[in-house]
């Protein structure tokens, strides 16, 4: 039984990401594959375009077997935090022979030389990363230069896309962690992450998003399987769907005009609490929010994860509390999915969690596992159904 | 020059408050008119159906001559909160010779015996109301059972309806304060406050409410002046308004699924805390939370009040720090209204507030003003326009 695992979002699941996984299956010659994926919210700092349970549905047509949620605390956070979250519980499954995930240029050697440095911290790369640190630039670009002055490699290139900088963070738990894990890369097909242009063969999620805001399911069929669109369909005429992050500008402004305490928010300096604030004098939008704070040094990015875990209520010190997961909560199977499931139940320590209504009894700290109820809780307050609420409690597992 | 005041909310001003303005200053033989009026919530717990300015000039087409606001921490509280503000509001002034309101049956005589009851609470009263309170009925009908023991009179016709409770509240003011304004009182035409059908020559504010919410302005010509008619209209045409309290229940349910404080807010008792916090677990919209909460004990109008202060951030210990509203806030006035001002200037106590930007400086305590700031932008957050902000600072006062 060999084991492949990824971490995904599909959201939507398109193309690229159905290329993606057959070419990881094929690649690590695996016959099992264990998805962990973001919940309600994603990575980018703002909800899914729909909810977990539709998503999970998605990747289980695509060909997983069991797909694990990844706790808000971390699917919100920085590339590092999620990376981290992540691989961390991969690793705590304790049955994972592989994670395969996709590179610009999908060559794993480049991206484990960057990583040799980034953990080891060689001398002369420490006191470049200080000196430019110094001058007040961003801490990813003043580690872009770092790294510059000690590897012989067109390392702005690979730093450059989002994509990279997840391969050398997951690379970097799984050093961390000593994990037995071994890791493929794919090259990556289609357009930047970045683009929202859809043409050629395959597009961004971000693109397909953008066109399903504007003009809905028709533009994006050529990219998409044909089970994602109808899976978007069906929510979309139930009102469920499609979340964007403007359906939660009213709470947000007006958490912040209330002056709701920002410096307990991991990422948050005393400069970029006090712009917060200012612009959400100026604004009742959160993407207008978002332009008129952003600069070189406030990343879009950032600021969009401070906001999200304003919304979410979650506080920096979550992190220091918590060393990753402390539960695996399934989402959804097939049949191989409950052989995987058995494996983990004899291998794992970490308590399985089905039945959402044992929770309590499962979990010594229901801290981080309470941010996802709250989080599905706030995420449905985007639907059309306004009965629809603590869904985590009543949406049943997705099997195949 | 002798003086009327009125107080008023005028959401939206209709054919019966003309009326009202007319025979209150017929019968006071007043012919200078000051309102205070509710801004932009108002006494049912909800917002107005337009902002604070366009009923300034509502009520300045209808012949008022200077609107004066009621701080939102009254304008938005019980009847005797509300009733207290207002009436101090109108006694600071020291310019005010007679208050008019409107009451079912037009007769001073028996409110005022009424009032002498519950200000002196003579014995029987008082021993009949504590019989009646251990029963656990609502505050309101022990009163009025306690009441009908004392008083030979049709004491339930009395208490039944909202403007004779607030008339009675009135009353009690004047005679907490020793004010030396002269209460008159007026017929009340039309239908009752709470009846939603448009039939007859008057039609009640929430039933023209309710039909524009539903279908627009077309049913309503007959029951508003042609100037309310075209304010409104103009204002739905900007995306100002209507704006209803759905607008904010997003907002409140995510407070409330957040666990927000409700022990510090007015009126909450425990029972209703917990039935509030469990309520928002089961919809995601205001009216539906407002339905399964209320009961013979706790008032559809308590919990509108508990909740619109809960958005509002107002903390029932202001009601302690003050002893009715601490500055005289102009929203707007005709060329009359700049002579009662001259008047008010000599012979107020209070600062009158005309330049926003000046309320630091005119305030020893400001908490009171920043939650006028605070409602107003709270408010706004119902717009359309995104772009609307700190209206308080930037909008003129209104002159006609």
């Amino acid at each position: 039984m060999k084991i492949l695992g990824v971490i995904v979002e599909y959201n939507p699941l398109h193309n690229g990401h159905l290329y993606h996984l057959q070419a990881s299956k094929s690649l690590s010659n695996c016959d099992y594959t264990v998805a962990v994926m973001s919940g309600n919210f994603v990575q980018r700092g703002e909800p899914a375009i729909v909810d977990k349970w539709k998503r999970t549905l998605m990747a289980l047509k695509a060909g997983i077997d069991l797909v694990i949620e990844l706790p808000v605390v971390y699917a919100t956070s920085t590339a590092e935090n999620f990376a981290y979250g992540a691989v961390k519980l991969l690793d705590s499954l304790n049955v994972i022979d592989y994670l395969c995930f996709g590179s610009e240029r999908g060559n794993i050697e480049e991206l484990l030389e960057i990583v040799q440095i980034l953990v080891e911290e060689p001398p002369p790369y420490k006191q470049a990363l200080k000196e430019y640190l110094k001058n007040g630039i961003t801490f990813a670009k003043a580690r872009e230069l770092a790294l510059k002055k000690v590897i012989n490699n067109e390392i702005e290139k690979i730093l450059q896309t989002s994509n990279n900088i997840l391969a050398i963070e997951y690379l970097k738990s799984l050093k961390k962690l000593k994990s037995p894990i071994k890791p493929l890369t794919i090259k990556r097909k289609g357009p930047l992450y970045t683009s929202l242009e859809l043409k050629g063969e395959f597009a961004s999620a971000s693109s397909i998003r953008k066109h399903i805001f504007d003009r809905g399911l028709k533009d994006v069929e050529n990219y998409i399987p044909n089970f994602t669109k109808e899976i978007l369909k069906e929510s979309f005429l139930k009102g469920e769907g499609p979340v964007s992050f403007e359906e939660f500008s009213k709470i947000l402004i007006y958490k912040l005009r209330s002056k709701a305490p920002l410096e307990d928010i991991f990422d948050v300096s005393e400069g970029l609490e006090n712009k917060i604030y200012k612009a959400s004098q100026l604004t009742n939008r959160i993407d207008e929010l978002i332009k008129l704070i952003k600069s070189k040094r406030y990343t879009e990015s950032r600021i969009r994860h401070i906001l999200t875990h304003l919304l979410l209520n979650i506080d920096k010190k979550i992190f220091e509390e918590f060393d990753g997961p402390n539960y695996i909560r399934i989402l959804g199977f097939n049949k191989k999915g409950i052989e995987i499931l058995k494996e983990i139940k004899k291998k794992s320590q970490l308590p399985i969690i089905t039945k959402i209504s044992h929770y309590k009894r499962k979990l010594n700290n229901v801290k981080m596992f309470e941010k996802d109820l709250f989080a599905t809780d706030v995420y449905t307050l985007a639907y059309k159904n306004s009965s629809i609420t603590g869904l985590d409690f009543k949406h049943p597992i997705i099997k195949i």
